[in-house]
């Protein structure tokens, strides 16, 4: 059983953000700006276009992402607070 | 008899959210930003595209899908509540 | 003579919201977020697409349909009030 | 000498509302939402489509119209009140 | 030496609205909702379509315009008030 | 070294609006609504497309143009205070 | 490891406003329209095109460029304050 985003949306599990990355990223929660970040764990088919392609997501499941702090809705999905949000509020991939 | 969405719409009935499913997907109804929980009864032709063909929606009757709560008309059908949302509304599909 | 609706509009005759149909539909008129229902007089040549094509509608003359309660424009036609509406205000066909 | 919609525009000169037509069309003008009702004097060349190309109206000179009542730009021709409105804002050919 | 307007814009001369044109139309400048006059100076090269290609306005240098009283923008060249609007702004052509 | 503006969008350096040209165009600078005058120092690549091409800008560097006087972005440069602004910005260009 | 911006976005480090450049640009931060610089750090992949093809940005790392000062989401990555934007959001690339 799972979650399957629709379109292009992505189903998040945010990270703790005091835990301080291998590379060193910060994201103090203090600031309103700061972006929020997450483990992507499954993602939609994909956007739909204008002539009714779908365009596959640029945001795969596994990836950490940073995402906008108030963007998304929240479920609770087996106890886990997750989040669903589409991929335009993803603003980057941390590698 | 029966209700046909039109376009993209889908006629959903709303499932109890103190129910928890097999998978524990739990939705508290204080959250205000929680989305709701709903069964697919049947589904619309499909979003009109700008060449004028027809994209079939994603979500099929019988999809259990989260959608915002806020969404959507509710009517009364045969006795019981239902609701008429777009696809666009559909946040993710449990399986 | 006759009420010929502009491009993607219809031409419908609201039904008593207190009659009940067969199959059950009961549409109570006090719930502000309720639609209304209405048997479909006439409708326009279709909708315009950006290609300059017509997109003939999906909704026909006969049709019994759901709508959102605030659209559409009255006018009496014959001594009957009549709406005129566009079809992306129609929810769904009642067949 | 005469006046020349642009575009999609169109001339119209509003009837009396208390004129009842002999399909017996009433149009009380207490009544905020109801329509008002014109002949079209002349019409644009039409729709400027995203290709270029012009899409003709389907509004003619000689028609009577219905269409919102707070729509339009009046001017006065020849002593005449007229009305300049977009095709988008007719509502429906009276036949 | 020019003013040339750039785009869908046209440079117009405002027309004294208490003159009365051969045709006998009369613009009481009291009204608020009443159309100005003006005569076209020059035009620019036309709109640009999504594909690129331009498309000519169908305004001409010469021609007596009516538009919207409160749009364009007022420029001063050679010591005559001049206005500057898009040709969207223009309700028709005075012939 | 330059500054290479991005896009549709140009550089500009503005004219003393007191200075009399010599076609004569004065912009008296009380009037709230009058355009700004300047001269284009550089321009963007073009405007892209939907389709994915750069359309050339029609306004190039060395014309004089009148723009919007609350548009743009000032930037110092040199010791001298530029502005970048949208070629959309742009109402005319003085030949 | 890597922050790879999203799409039409970039990673750029601000660049100290006091420093003055070879070319002599001073942006003063006093002034609230003036734009920020900064250097660009990596950038996305490119923009989504309605027909699903990835349009490469004009912006490429290590360009210095003018942007919005009120634009973008800050982030600290490696004890550096970065700021993630969008191509749209940069003015100028300085060269």
């Amino acid at each position: 059983m799972a979650v399957q985003p629709l379109g292009d949306r992505i189903l998040v599990k945010p990270l703790d953000q005091e835990q301080k990355t291998k590379g060193g990223i910060i994201l103090p929660d203090t600031a309103q700006e700061k972006p929020s970040k997450g483990k992507v764990v499954s993602v939609g088919k994909g956007k739909l276009l204008d002539d009714g392609k779908i365009k596959e997501l640029e945001v795969k499941a596994g990836d950490t992402v940073l995402y906008g702090r108030y963007g998304g809705t929240e479920i609770n999905y087996k106890g886990e607070d997750l989040l669903i949000l589409r991929e335009s509020e993803v603003l980057a991939i941390v590698k």
